[in-house]
């Protein structure tokens, strides 16, 4: 059973005039900006620009992937997966989502994906070098948290391992035409695995970036890319009301501009799905948050991704969700087979409403009252409900999500698969470290720090 | 060393008049609602409504939660933190802060705060019962997730250890003077601790709520408190520029309701600062997002509070920061001392260039790369910087924010102390799960089902 959505709350009809759009507010929109906005996906997926679109089908990365897989060390029991970004969240989202938390088979992923050396520090204090694999994961071959990371770890393993035994213990993933990383592999005769030049690092889960770790730790990689490409497949509709992309796209994007509500909550109701929601909120944030010239005039536009967790943040969160400003369309995420579940035993006094009460029947209920409290105030939201949480449902989530991004670009007016923004602060701290060719960030600098006034501390 | 507050960058004196504040606007601030703010407060301080105030200074609790610290079996290793909202934010900010991420010393503290099974389902499997306690925390003593994670948690445990030996195993923190889970407690002789009357629940982690845990896993329990009282003291003066908490008060509040920033970024430059953001979110977001009457008009207020870590969000959502709406305040959390460090050892090539950088120099630079990056921008910051990352520091980031809370729901003219947006969606829940009593909501929720339109589906 694939995924489905339903957003009947999203819309007047379910949850009044208010809070919800008309179909008219949907149609026209299908007639215009929609057909405009995928037939302009599609011209750049035909046009090989938008690799990550065709990913799901090519399926040559399997058998690369087991070949990389295979070349590790038998002794490999830790993966030290560096990368940061698009390097790790979908990585992350991937583990959490579809490995026991506690980890039993496979080996166990680490995700250091911070230049804070608190967690590195203490891994290479507790892991075992001739136990563990480093994955070092970049897109443009240069990041330099991941460089910086690399090096450590490099040293740390050739010094335990010895340097003829490196290519047992180090992979690289990355575009195989730009930046040092690639350079460096090859002449140490580390395995690699491509980044295609048309996927941005934040559509690289389908890449080798998140299917080597998903093959380690022992996730069904062919079942990650066959949701995929079923979900590829429906999002290539050009009729707006088929397309799952399309709505979600659509929805977030009318109520945006439209009806201001310009935060967009992701809430799915499972643990499992808390690091596949901030894998979303990178997508939506990176993509979508821009500035960009209008007949002259500056623009800055994007929504703002939001993380919650059911029924967790029942009681951190949902009371702004209710009473605060209606700024705000959340996203359930229901999980119908969440594989595992506990029942409540025969209890008396105060719990005794509890017996017998399946935990999963709680955490649905807590939802569906969540849900039902939001709309009959207004507050509109739309619900997707996976039937069973697995690598094929996974796959699909991935896919809608970066389809919706990509036609969301194209409402929106801007570029969705660069991020222009973050560079100014990379040279500001690239002229603090003193790097050549950073001199005149160095004084850039420096002169912003003399100049802060100082009597604004306590 | 005490934490200290940088404010330059959220005033137009730092940041330009765009993007900040003028003195004028803070000193009549001061001058008018900050005085009445910080009056409120102090009666109710006074009066004895607001316990929080007064914890940090009431010691007693040391010896009692000593006391039930040594009432648990010797042979406990693992702690199940039976709690959700405030019953374990703060704990896991706690831990995640002053503990070791793959801990060695003390008990490991386990968090499953969702009712969720995954997580809890896990644990079940791989614990020993011999080896476990469970704290089973709820102010209100009914909390739904708790109660039934209490009866399976209770009915694992004793089948294996028997009933008699279940006071060694079981904590109750709670209210004592409501809810049924202290009258379950007291009848089966299982050690408890109390959550005054007057601290609510997402006030309480320095109660036995977040000490017990505290104290379990080797933290220094008077350095929290320590650290909470010097904050207290500073938080007490009624000079607006001398009071940390009403700084962070005035500012957010300022800019939220004069310059539309009203989302207020936490983003500490530390992983393990990742879980303190999470329990300020619940802070901000349950307190300050309230709907009132005001002159007989509705008013739906409260800012959303987000979080993001650096550097790790420099590739996730520092793009939207830098160009996407003008409605964000970032404060950044910066740590001087992270007792922890790695060098980048000698490398040719492409990361020559970081060869005999520390991490937290490169982490320090990003931070004030991205600083200033958003500040020639024009848009606005607070940083936090934190001398060194211990008990201390953290007891005084607690208080701080408790009190910038308080006073922030003084100036927003809200009840900063209840939630009532979320008990719609709990009625609705026990309709569908048949609790009796709920029989009205029951139906009530499968009329609202009923009528859902089932067109928006795809």
């Amino acid at each position: 059973m694939p995924i489905s959505l339903d957003y009947a709350l999203a819309m007047s009809d379910g949850v009044g005039p208010e809070g919800g759009l008309t179909d008219a507010e949907l149609d026209g929109l299908a007639a215009d900006r929609f057909r405009q906005a995928h037939a302009g996906v599609r011209a750049r997926v035909d046009g090989g620009e938008l690799g990550f679109w065709k990913l799901p089908t090519e399926r040559a990365v399997l058998g690369e992937v087991a070949r990389v897989r295979d070349a590790l060390a038998d002794s490999v029991s830790d993966v030290l997966v560096l990368g940061i970004g698009g390097s790790s969240l979908g990585t992350r989202a991937m583990r959490d989502a579809l490995t026991a938390p506690i980890s039993t088979a496979g080996a166990r992923l680490h995700l250091p994906d911070n230049s804070d050396p608190w967690l590195l520090s203490h891994l290479l204090e507790r892991l075992e070098p001739a136990r563990t694999a480093a994955l070092v994961i970049s897109k443009s071959g240069g990041t330099v948290e991941t460089a910086a990371q690399l090096v450590i770890v490099r040293d740390w393993l050739e010094r335990a391992v010895g340097r003829e035994a490196m290519a047992e213990h180090m992979v690289a993933i990355t575009d195989p035409n730009k930046g040092g990383l690639r350079a460096l592999a090859d002449a140490q005769g580390w395995p690699t695995l491509p980044i295609p030049a048309n996927v941005g690092g934040r559509f690289s889960i389908l890449t080798g970036v998140g299917l080597l770790p998903a093959a380690l730790c022992g996730v069904d990689c062919e079942g990650l890319l066959d949701g995929a490409a079923a979900m590829a497949e429906r999002c290539t509709s050009p009729s707006l009301r088929d397309n799952p992309a399309g709505i979600v796209a659509a929805v977030h994007y009318l109520h945006d501009t439209l009806k201001g509500r310009n935060i967009h909550v992701m809430m799915p109701y499972s643990d499992r799905l808390r690091a596949f929601a901030a894998w979303y909120v990178q997508l939506w944030a990176e993509s979508l948050g821009k500035r960009f010239d209008r007949a002259g005039e500056r623009v800055e536009c994007g929504p703002t991704p939001l993380t919650a967790v059911g029924a967790t943040d029942q009681h951190a969160q949902v009371q702004l969700f209710m009473e605060g400003p209606r700024d705000k369309l959340v996203t359930f995420l229901a999980i119908e087979d969440g594989e595992r579940d506990l029942t409540v035993p025969e209890s008396q006094g105060s719990t005794s409403y509890l017996s017998g009460t399946k935990l999963s029947a709680l955490l649905d209920a807590e939802r569906v009252g969540t849900t039902e409290a939001l709309a009959s105030d207004g507050r509109p939201s739309l619900t997707i409900t996976v039937p069973r949480l697995n690598a094929r449902a996974l796959g699909e989530l991935f896919f809608l999500y970066e389809a919706a991004t990509a036609l969301s670009g194209e409402l929106y007016g801007i570029d969705a698969f660069d991020q222009p923004g973050v560079e100014l602060g990379k040279r500001l701290a690239f002229g603090l470290l003193g790097r050549d060719g950073y001199e005149e960030a160095a004084s850039e600098i420096e002169d912003r720090l003399a100049k802060r006034p100082t009597r604004y501390r306590v």
